[in-house]
């Protein structure tokens, strides 16, 4: 049986989507052409982090299913099963992505 | 279809606007004239940081279509297609430029 | 008669589950491919932290039983009799691993 | 059309004044004598930074038209046209100069 | 008259429990055996540090009688007459042993 | 017309006393016995620092004509016309002195 | 007239108690013996620092005649005519003795 994995306070878990590296006609991009900028698709979230007066949780702001943009650099990598999924806090997410 | 990136938190999306680097006579400015501040136009907003007491968003203090100062440094370059814009925080903005 | 520990603040005792080295069919897994994430079971959590403002604690985001992904740094090995368990701050865990 | 700059948050921005450096009598004063402390007018000023509780903006402490006692560092060149201005953050100015 | 201390805010007074470094048969354990974490029994705990908000104090996590467990660092070592006792932050405090 | 110099914020205005560096017989007391901590008396105060949760003033803790305690470093010379003054923040000056 | 010091916010006035370092019988304590810990008499103390919601001073954990222990390191000290004092923050200190 497949395992979950349910993020804890503000981390998001995300599989990147792989950069198109060749044209629509098949030619190989060259390296620099390929945008150091992935995105990913939002997996699962937490609750949120804790609002210091209240308590309550502090929703974070993207939701299962969306497109976001990653940053370069941050994120931990977990593996599950096969998968290769990263986890990120909602801090680090730098937009949601529309087409 | 083109792409739609919505910032994040208190991020702003904002698009470069070249500097001047010739005078209207078409005369080249030397390099130091041209100012290392740059300009730009606010193409998108994030709903603004949560405000960690009440949860609230405090909202970003620019809105859309606004022509702003950039600071010398900071920003991510981000490519959306063929455009090349830049991520700022909220906070690294320095004013709103007004004709 | 065996000691039992009950953590304070935002602390979470963990036993970690040794991670299969072994496929089912009982060939040793390389050692890349045992992921470095390792998983743990709850045993015990402190009452969590006091927010600072009310004075309330803050309650820990897991429960004794659960299985979570650990960090790959981090945690207090303890020694409790010939047990050996590590205490995590709630802080430090990932996210809640469910079949 | 003359660029008008309206500083974000809890920004000044600030014409500086050029320390006198001659004596009434039109002597030239040593380099040592002009004081490094610097005076500016204050040309505009941010709606000031947010109070963390109530999402409102904190007024910053000076108002347009004032004289200031500038920090002998600190502060951002700002290129207007043929003005150069700078920026200060309200916490950076020392003080309110009266004659 | 032997003397008393008081500790201030959320400090705390620990009597260190020397570990059993010889098993119930008197057989020398080695070293790496005697666990580097060790007990002590609370003497005595401050008030607590105030809360921001109302100024009253936020009592410590233990009381005293309580066996503690204690970090492998910190503390600060205190002679009281021929006694020595070691003060602890209540925050650097591991968990509370119960048999 | 004289200058008057109006601090800001949490800043206070402070004519340093030049210390006794003679006793009242006239003899030059050595160097060491020059205490390196000096005194002051207060010219101006600011209003005080926001307090960012109320965004209320909250007062400094010094009035004008008060002597007070100066640390040993710290502070920023200014010189109005040809006095020198010297601007601490509230929170460096050590204490009031009263005869 | 004697000087009175009377400490700013959470300052604390203290007189250093010189350790016994003979016994009651004369005999020279060694240099080891004489703990470096030192106790002190709390002669002023500051009204406290304010608290950040309410303003309202949070008053010091320390009273006047109380003695104290005191950090090995920190404090300011401070020449008050011919007595030598030190300056601690209510912070610094450690607890309050009692016979």
């Amino acid at each position: 049986m497949a395992k979950r994995l349910i993020p804890l306070l503000d981390r998001v878990l995300v599989e990147k989507l792989q950069p198109a590296t060749k044209t629509l006609g098949g030619i190989l991009l060259p390296e620099t052409a390929v945008s150091k900028m992935s995105e990913g698709k939002v997996i699962a979230t937490g609750p949120g982090r804790r609002n210091l007066q209240t308590g309550e949780p502090i929703p974070v702001s993207v939701t299962e299913g969306q497109t976001v943009l990653l940053p370069e650099y941050g994120g931990t990598v977990v593996k599950l099963g096969e998968k290769e999924l990263t986890l990120y806090r909602d801090e680090e997410l730098l937009g949601v992505i529309q087409d």
